[in-house]
């Protein structure tokens, strides 16, 4: 269907703007319905991993310092890092999309480009959604998972002399949108790891095949994210600074705002990396990045430190009192 | 967790919010991970039904006409009747939620406990959810259901021949959005089942389980509705307007506002009834009533007609062009 890109929403209606974003939807083997019913239905193993994370323009995201086509990877890779974050693998997608009357459809087209590039490159289908007017763009994604006869790996299996891991990068995300929010572009990295988190499809169900005794995708900023680690396992989690090989542009972004680097990586929410816990070192998996260890909570006081102290700073964000 | 009603969302903050709202949640004994994970896990059969609906304040429900708990209620009711749509048993759910910081703590606790009631009504789980700021409030619901071994329902299997019935009100849901749209707050009848529909939890199955051959979930109203039916099974649906008998309430509305209290049964949505079609009369399980019959459709041009002919008046809703 051709649709006029600057048409409105208001202009072509619902069910044309539904027709297009469908009609380039590819369907996995294990998809039995995919859109155009009152349900999809998925065939999966013997048990389901799902989650939802909503997207909000203003807050997560705003239209002057991202593409359409990076909100739609966005709101895919964030939702698949959680289906990996229990080790699983990430299937399939409902897409429940909110937004005013009065927006261009070749944003929404431009959006369901991303939703599909980046669906095709994490292996999970399409599988329907939800369209709704609203004041702001809201994307709601839920991602469904499969086990594949693994159990979940939870926040709640740290046991006392594991090692913990990362993988992927942290405080790239919260570095770009400070550049952002002082009027730069640049470095490019840093701005383009806001806009779309780089997320390590695969190395959830990695983990979980390597024997992973906890795992978490971290979305808050890490010592915010492992502290919930600590505390479903009541354990302390001692990290060390230098574990961290800090890379050049977060010198550079620190350099420049008078931050301190390791700021960005111990706080920085939105890069959806893993952190996971594991029984010992030969258990790491390739690409995971050893940065302290798991042990024993003085008189039950699950905490994480940095270097056997206290991380002074703001840890984590609050969705309603930032 | 003792929360202060009175409190803004900004004040006390999103953790204690979620803390409040899980604390109530009872869980299905299919659920292997309910809340505080990165993700749910649910043991289901061998195929698992989804979808997801929104509900955005100003646009499904006002604040001054619905209550917190209505709209809790509500989101889990028109959730669960897609997957009875599909002949599925939902079993869990996820919530979306995004709010304003202004919003009093006390609406989301009323809002949680709908939630809680209907998907107890419904033999629903809620697994988890997200939580984030916005400007309206936006509900995002994602339910599953498990097909129990069945096929699933598809809009597209009617086939000539075939009875079509209903199950639950039609028009309801319309006829007090309008009584309230005038100021009015009676019948009261009407204006609840805008606020809550009454959705007949398990029809969907016992239809599939009777040989309902098509399904589907009567959101935008039964013309607008059947005509999906129509196109995916290339068929022509013929209503008898006898077939449905009046509810006093309607004619009292319909009288006081001078429209034609067919308007409501045959274009009024948000009713949630489920329409289906059966092979035989005998085949229509108890609840339902029989209101037309599928036939061939002329040059191939499926359509819904009423008596035979077709019904002049707008026949279903579209988000953006109203």
């Amino acid at each position: 269907m051709n649709l006029s890109r600057t048409a409105t929403l208001g202009e072509i209606g619902e069910f044309p703007l539904i027709a297009a974003i469908t009609e380039k939807v590819s369907l996995g083997a294990d998809v039995r319905v995919g859109p155009g019913d009152d349900a999809a239905v998925l065939a999966i193993g013997d048990a389901v991993v799902m989650s939802v994370d909503v997207l909000v323009e203003g807050v997560h995201f705003r239209r002057d310092w991202s593409e359409a086509r990076d909100v739609g990877r966005r709101a895919v890779a964030v939702n698949v890092a959680d289906i990996e974050a229990m080790g699983a693998r990430a299937t399939g997608l409902l897409v429940g999309f909110s937004a005013p009357k009065d927006l261009p459809v070749g944003w929404v087209l431009d959006f369901a480009d991303g939703l599909t590039y980046e669906s095709q490159a994490a292996g999970v289908s399409l599988l329907g959604g939800d369209v709704t007017r609203a004041r702001d763009i809201t994307v709601a994604v839920t991602a469904l998972g499969s086990l594949e006869g693994r159990n979940p790996v939870l926040r709640s299996g740290a046991r006392p002399g594991d090692l913990v891991a990362i993988h992927g990068r942290l405080g790239w995300a919260a570095a770009g949108l400070a550049v952002l929010g002082r009027g730069f572009r640049s470095p490019r990295v840093l701005v383009e790891a806001h806009r779309v988190p780089q997320v390590g499809y695969g190395a959830g169900a990695d983990a979980a095949r390597a024997g992973a005794t906890s795992m978490i995708d971290i979305s808050d900023g890490l010592l915010a994210d492992l502290g919930h680690v600590a505390r479903a396992s009541h354990v302390l989690i001692d990290l060390g600074r230098d574990a961290f090989e800090l890379a050049e542009p977060l010198h550079a972004v620190a350099a420049a705002t008078g931050a301190d680097p390791y700021t960005f990586v111990f706080t920085g929410g939105e890069d959806h990396a893993l952190a996971a816990t594991f029984p010992a070192l030969d258990a790491v998996p390739a690409g995971w990045l050893v940065i302290g260890a798991v042990g024993t909570a003085d008189d039950d006081r699950p905490q994480v430190l940095v270097d056997g102290a206290v991380w002074e700073a703001p840890a984590g964000f609050d969705h309603f009192r930032s």
